[in-house]
């Protein structure tokens, strides 16, 4: 593979494009698309939107205009080359006179592959593996799915340092600090589902919204879910119009992870509460768990884990950490920790 | 300030030697000494072992002999100009004919300050300040003792990722990985006091010694502290001849921290259980948390932390992180997190 510096650089810039947040994804994969003048400057870029939307290449091709004649395209996917509800990429790239593509993952998909060859047949030249699994990395949750046919799910909790969530007489504000608290938000904001039990929306009310800093709601909010059969009044925060909201009354977590599915939801966030979260980890449900953990110790009050079923060591829940970050400064630091099932693909 | 490079790293190396694990310090601050030829080059080096024992400074010059005459003594603290079981250092390096002394900090204690100025009234070149701060934290639980006139506690627990530290049924092999364990055996082996309540004793007999990888005791221990009134059976391991072990027959913390300090102790690793160590935290007396978070879930089981007397979360004891460290690889992965009570000095 052999390819210029200032098509790496390009690439880095259709990786963020692909990121952009706030984006209904669906079940379609985040992508980026960068045009490169022959001699290396930027003359256009776009990405995808969400269903419906133009593919990110096309959207790039359109802001070049007349600046792709001859130029390449740099694209975090392979360019597709099936027609869904957009035309396939190939085409457009072909079209707009395109004379080099460089793209970073293949199209693992079955309908859309062969993009590249195409693209070489038609006397493109054709680059692919570039920044290979930073392009995957983003698209975590639709690989997932492509994989299991069910959604990722991501479960996170905030404990102390002694495993509480609230102290004795049930008050808990704030166990996390406002850094941890805005990287949850934006961990939401990159769900297409967020997900609480029936008794959390009995007793917490929640919003379940994806804020901003100063708790205004973004534009994009993921899809609210409730599980469970009882009935909650009406007047419950989960309900209001800010985002779609729907209950699934059903104790079932393997159908509840298939109707998302098949509503095209590919992530979700699972907020708790410790019933609900026990559930899906005694169904090895769980993909990934990511806790705060706050330098705090209340040496009671109630577990931020609900009870597993676990009575010996032998049988503990084994995770694998794949990051650990600090968030906030001084009395403000708390730890996240992100982790994977042992064992999960 | 004007040092030379080969300085710099001939201080770095002495703090390196002040720091060798094993000695027995008592009162004293762990010191490194490295003498410099006029070319650069190193010609000796000693450290500080223990009370009775040459300090630094007469051990590197003992090492380089003649080669003394004329070099230069980098030494982690300022030499001292006290007569105590050994004479002062000054003297020493005077007697050796050194034109030049580097050192980091300067000498806090009243008795042997002054010995910047006695060299340098004596026509010794004399730079101080190179790497304090390094200096400095090599002898933390040393300045604590100063300031406050008591030993340095350290608090180490491990636990799972939910508070836990052992399952429903009592079993807790292991619930931290190899290299956490390994770790807490190198802290341990820094401390001059290990501490657990007589509860612990009694339920899991533990040895209370410094071991190496291959759980052989190293030639040094701490001195193994048990606080509790009971009476104990005397073939508990902690009574065995492997290191020194008194028992403190109280529950006056203020009063077992002061008889370790009369003897001559500085630093405290408390490892428990949770019901002595929420009573060292309830009376703050608690100067640093060492926490190993093993990415383990039990869902239930024996909490790690003890009854704090604390009711709401306006109460919970907040820590400040001073470190995040990960030990250990894959499955192995620990997270240890160092903390500080806030408010301490
Ligand atoms: N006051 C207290 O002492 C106390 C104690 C604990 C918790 N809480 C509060 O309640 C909140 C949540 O606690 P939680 O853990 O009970 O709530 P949760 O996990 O949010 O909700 C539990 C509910 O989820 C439903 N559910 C759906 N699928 C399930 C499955 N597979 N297995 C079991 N249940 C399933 C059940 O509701 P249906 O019955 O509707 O089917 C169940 O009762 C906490 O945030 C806290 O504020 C208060
Ligand atoms: N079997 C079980 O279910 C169970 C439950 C908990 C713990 N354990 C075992 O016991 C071990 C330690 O548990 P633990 O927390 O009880 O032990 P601990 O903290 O090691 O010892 C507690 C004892 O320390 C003494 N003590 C000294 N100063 C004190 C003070 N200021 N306040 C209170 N007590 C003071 C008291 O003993 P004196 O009475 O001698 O004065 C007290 O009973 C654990 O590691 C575990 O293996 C077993």
């Amino acid at each position: 593979m052999s390819t210029t510096p200032a098509e790496a650089e390009a690439m880095r810039r259709a990786l963020v494009l692909a990121a952009t947040p706030g984006v209904p994804l669906g079940p379609n994969p985040r992508v980026g698309c960068v045009i490169l003048a022959p001699d290396g400057t930027r003359v256009g870029e776009g990405h995808h939107r969400g269903a419906g939307t133009p593919h990110a290449e096309v959207a790039a091709l359109a802001d070049a205009g007349e600046r792709a004649r001859g130029a390449t395209a740099v694209v975090t996917l392979e360019p597709c080359r099936h027609t869904g509800r957009t035309g396939p990429c190939t085409e457009a790239l072909l079209a707009a006179g395109v004379r080099r593509v460089v793209h970073a993952e293949p199209d693992p998909t079955a309908e859309a592959a062969g993009g590249a060859a195409a693209l070489a047949a038609a006397g493109v030249e054709v680059e692919g593996g570039l920044l290979a699994g930073e392009a995957y990395a983003l698209n975590d949750a639709w690989h997932f799915g492509l994989q299991h046919g069910r959604p990722f799910v991501r479960w996170k909790f905030a404990t102390t340092l002694d495993g509480r969530s609230a102290a004795a007489d049930g008050t808990s504000r704030w166990v996390s600090s406002r850094p941890a608290r805005l990287d949850t938000h934006r961990l939401r904001g990159q769900a297409d589902v967020m997900m609480v039990g029936s008794s959390t929306v009995a007793v917490d009310d929640p919003a379940l919204t994806v804020r901003d800093a100063d708790e205004r709601p973004l534009a994009h909010q993921p899809l609210r879910v409730v599980v469970g059969r009882r009935d909650l009044p009406a007047e419950r925060d989960v309900f209001d119009s800010t985002a779609e909201t729907v209950q699934l009354r059903t104790h079932d977590l393997d159908a509840v992870l298939a109707d998302l599915f098949a509503r095209g939801r590919r992530s979700v966030f699972l907020e708790g509460g410790p019933t609900l979260a026990a559930a899906f980890v005694r169904a090895g449900l769980v993909d990934e768990v990511v806790t705060y953990v706050a330098p705090m110790l209340l040496g009671g009050g109630r577990s931020a884990v609900g009870d597993l079923g676990i009575t010996t060591i032998a049988e503990a829940l084994h995770l694998r950490i794949t990051d650990i970050t600090t968030l906030g400064e001084d009395e403000e630091t708390n730890v996240r920790i992100t982790m994977t099932a042992t064992g999960a693909a």
